[in-house]
């Protein structure tokens, strides 16, 4: 078990979170207890990670809901946390499925109900994460056998328990190995600009997994050098071909992989799947501010994901299973969606 | 004609080098008139850029041996000189060019000599760099025709004018089209750990060509969705095969430019290519210390260059023309070299 970055109290009904922007320097937790404060700690990346926005944002419907169970507050909160980040499919997963429960009820039994769906939403991560984990474990135990060396793990960005409620999607593996006694050593891309492989190299030390950081320019030089045994990263959103849109230069990992012959995995929780989405051409990528990049007012760009298409990927770990990237992968372990 | 990053003061025995570990906060000029100096200026990567340390290591000597021409200084300055860095090979092909034109001589005529093969040597490597520029803008004028919009240039790392003594390598054809009016425009990528993509801004703001910076993640995102029309670095080193050791992060850049279809492109001095190299894990790559990653002590690693195999380049852009990047390519535009 891990720690979690979102604790909510139910007596309260608010959330504190772990303040994502201050790690690895500082450790502040922000209790969020309205829909504004949540919708700004996400936009902020305050909380950040496609499965805690979603349950972040539940939880703000949730506390939305407590403060005023009027239809107008509802649609309010709806809007106001939907607009928070585009890219991300289990953010509007949450909240279209937090108002599936709570619109058909009376206002008065509204805010109970939102609170309990929104912890159910915050079990099932923790459930979902912890079977991807168990899956994904079993991959690592098939890759392990061959070396003497601990089995050389590279991620992007974090996709650890920092990113969901506990043991994360892409290091829940990991998580796993170390429980069970598997030796493991984890390459962590820094992931700029926003540099979210300090949290994972944060995560990691907490957990005594040893790790090293790298610039993200360095992963292909290790990737054809033999260092790595397989690349395991999240996903933001999951197309229903396969594709992932995940953070920006995972594809570049997904290129080196292939080129050096390396398994490449993404980690996909099924509420990261966008079922409607046959395209990845059609997944909107979020465009941040240049300012992530430098102070300086230079020209920039700065989209926050990429997509890697299905055919680079070898496999995805999902709460039911592993299967391959295609439609018929995913099929065969979600056969209820059509 | 571009600006100069490193001036020679004949009279003086001396050199000035724009301190470009202060670029782009701050222009500082740095007198190097020891060889201790000069060796220390090219550690610490005040002088970067495999072409400029080239020249800046040729007067390097020549400093040394207006000091003392003796056998002895002339050894110890060699020693110092070649032990700065490991990757780029112009630095030892610089200084056995200054050892076979001084050793023979006198030493009353050592300080003399060496000077002026010190000037030739930075005299070739603007004739060097402006045909490069020549033969690059004949390719980027046979991308032109197709688009209305201005031909899109990736690069990577800073190989312009400030890595060498005029207009670069990858960025003369840039500076050639802007001198003859052909529209480009260029994606700078950040290039950490030491960031000489805002080198690159720097200079190309200087010279009015209109860019973009980008982290390094976002490279193959932007190839693939189509905005880049060539993608043209520097290297440190090329074996005799057309392999390309250059800053780490190039190889990322060859995978996705080849994914995309877009061609990749090296621009190489003849000065960097080194001839008794077949086999591209033969060259040492230079690691750099984690501090430039980070300043908080945790497990790291820093390699500063990684290699792009032939088979992703393209083609090569050399001061006598452009060619495939084999043996057979190189051997076309240099018959002499057995």
């Amino acid at each position: 078990m891990t720690p979690r970055p979102l604790l909510a109290d139910a007596a309260q009904r608010r959330v504190r979170v772990l303040d994502q922007t201050l790690l690895p320097t500082e450790e502040r937790w922000v209790p969020l207890d309205t829909v504004a404060g949540v919708a700004q700690a996400i936009t902020t990346m305050q909380v950040r990670g496609a499965p805690l926005i979603g349950v972040t944002a539940a939880y703000g419907v949730a506390i939305g809901m407590h403060a005023d169970p009027a239809d107008a507050a509802l649609d309010h909160a709806l809007v106001a946390l939907s607009g928070t980040r585009p890219t991300a499919v289990n953010l509007r997963w949450a909240l279209d499925r937090m108002a599936r429960v709570v619109r058909p009820l009376p206002p008065s039994a509204r805010g109970d109900a939102a609170w309990a769906e929104a912890t159910a939403i915050a079990d099932e991560d923790v459930t979902t994460c912890r079977a991807i984990g168990d899956h994904g474990l079993g991959l690592l135990r098939s890759l392990a056998g061959a070396g003497s060396r601990p089995l050389q793990v590279m991620t992007h960005c974090n996709a650890g328990w920092l990113a969901t409620l506990e043991y994360g999607t892409a290091l829940a593996p990991v998580y796993r190995a170390m429980e069970v006694g598997l030796p493991v050593h984890v390459w962590v891309s820094e992931t700029r600009p926003r540099s979210q492989g300090w949290l994972t190299a944060w995560e990691l030390e907490r957990a005594g997994v040893p790790f090293t950081v790298i610039a993200d320019n360095a992963a292909g030089h290790l990737l054809q050098r033999g260092e790595v045994d397989i690349v395991i990263v999240g996903t933001d959103r999951t197309t229903r071909m396969g594709d992932l849109c995940n953070k920006i230069g995972t594809m570049l990992k997904a290129l080196a992989a292939r080129e050096a012959g390396v398994p490449f995995h993404a980690a996909v929780p099924s509420s990261s799947i966008d079922w409607s989405l046959r395209d990845w051409r059609d997944i909107p990528i979020e465009s941040r501010s240049v300012e992530e990049l430098t102070p300086r007012p230079v020209p920039g760009c700065n989209p926050a994901f990429d997509v890697t298409p299905a055919p680079l990927v070898t496999g995805l770990i999902t709460e039911r299973g592993c299967c391959a990237a295609t439609e018929a992968g995913l099929h065969s372990l979600f056969p209820e969606v059509r």
